[in-house]
């Protein structure tokens, strides 16, 4: 459970430290990165609730800690901000590097069961145990009992099953244009059937957002979603609030190009939420699916989770 | 003067567009970055000022726009940002691509005289001329009346000189960590023997904000430069008005790597200025040469420009 700090960066009033530990979960070294802000340093007794980033393919700890901004509002509302890697690395397993959207980069946050992919692809196991385990041990100014969490695009669906599958762990979950669906998309057809096998259907099910949320039985959701589209029209903007409407009209040929490949699939974690309270899904005319849309509304994602976190 | 849009990317409101076009005095296609804030599209016939992001050494356009953070302030202003290229890229002269301090991503934001670098590094005449008049030419709604400069490091100095320079022409300067006085550091020593000549200590001279500030006799100055001291004791923290005391303790021991081997020298700077307006030196205890910096201060610095530009 020991930590290794490589380097301590001052970072809006607080500190990004880049650490990395030995995870058994993953069978490796695993680099990740914390945002302490600085009410953790005024005062040392004052301990600081935890938001958890889970970032997207092709992706470490660094992207969101460098592009995504999201020490801006973490700063000010004095929450610290996890920031993990995708997968495990340096496993040598046959092919682990061979594709961005599958092994290295592209853990998906599930525990594989199919082997060779069982002897560390346990991203779930990692993100939702080992790693805030180690986290709490070696940084006491940060609060167990107040975690949140949040993602993009693989990790947006990462960031919404580990909050479906856990009700009450996490105070809060948002995500910036999730993969909603994978059962129903290449991507997470490519993953499922890595790490899970072709025929592991239930396996998929227990591990696919829009399948977990037709479940949910806890408390009334509340989850915020950007979803991002480059082409749609502008009169749109007035339609924020019809959200079937404009997730209807986003399907019918705008949006992003992974949304336009079916990669995404909103609409059917739209449906599948129905009647389970609020899903807050906006659809953001004109953004991409890079990290300069995470910079643009990183404070509305830290303050919907600070509303829970601070409550 | 025809500009290529190689892409639009929806950013804090506004639009970051990654441009190139065909420079002579580079003698190359340059690549740029210019940030348009929502001002400009929901009023067509509203102009904008410009603010000038000058980058550092091995760094492009891109930098600044992905992890500088500036966005934010200037989407809230309406101000447009234009982040260009560090130096001419691909001209094929000998030694062009051996060293990060020299030749591309190196080009110091003078002209040089010295074969062969006279042939494209004339960086100098590339921002204070060719770059704004093809902005202005290809985007009414920047306004060529309003601009003013900023930067890092080795283009902290391409600000402060470019300011020094041109009385009357930018609004406005600010700098990060500033190599303040390049005749008497390496980098600058290599970068000027290399582009000047050894001897050519008039045309050093020329090009030195140290040098230049002494020479200023324009309105009083008002420039805020941050200075970063990642080991600067905690107490200074009360002592942050008394910049020539503080200068005096950071010569003695503490700062940023690049402070220590002595190439950012802005107590030079300081002493210079006397008597000619006021330099607002910070010194950031605790922060770091990187961009994790400048995203912290990025606020203060568009505040800066703003304060003149929409005065």
């Amino acid at each position: 459970m020991s930590v290794q700090t490589k380097a301590t960066i001052a970072s809006f009033g607080g500190k990004l430290l880049r650490l990395s530990h030995n995870a058994s979960s993953t069978n490796c070294e695993m680099a990740f990165n914390l945002y302490l802000p600085p009410q953790t340093t005024t005062n040392p007794l004052h301990k600081v609730p935890l938001l958890i980033y889970l970032a997207g393919l092709t992706c470490t700890g660094d992207n969101g800690a460098e592009k995504g901004f999201f020490q801006h509002a973490a700063s000010e509302k004095g929450i610290a901000v996890l920031y993990p890697d995708t997968s495990p690395r340096g496993l040598k397993i046959e092919g682990e590097d061979e594709s961005f959207d599958f092994g290295s980069g592209a853990g998906f946050y599930v525990d594989a069961t199919k082997s060779p992919w069982n002897k560390g692809y346990k991203m779930y196991s990692y993100i939702t145990s080992e790693l805030p385990k180690t986290v709490f041990e070696n940084f006491k100014q940060v609060d167990s009992e107040r975690v949140s969490i949040f993602g993009h695009s693989m990790g947006g669906h990462g960031a919404l099953t580990l909050f479906l599958k856990n009700p009450g762990k996490y105070k809060s979950v948002s995500a910036f244009a999730p993969i909603a669906n994978p059962s129903n998309c290449q991507w997470g057809q490519k993953a499922f059937g890595g790490y899970f096998g072709e025929e592991e259907k239930a396996k998929w099910a227990e591990n696919d957002a829009t399948e977990l949320v037709k479940k949910w039985s806890g408390e009334p959701l509340d989850i915020l979603i950007d979803v991002v589209c480059p082409s749609l029209p502008r009169l749109l903007h007035h339609e924020r609030r019809k959200v079937f409407r404009l997730i209807k009209m986003v399907e019918q040929g705008t949006s992003d190009n992974f949304y336009k490949q079916g990669q995404l699939l909103p609409e059917n974690f739209v449906k599948a939420a129905e009647g389970k309270g609020k899903v807050n899904v906006r659809l953001q005319d004109g953004y991409d699916h890079s990290y300069f849309t995470m910079a643009t509304f990183a404070d509305d994602h830290v303050g919907h989770a600070a509303r829970y976190l601070l409550a």
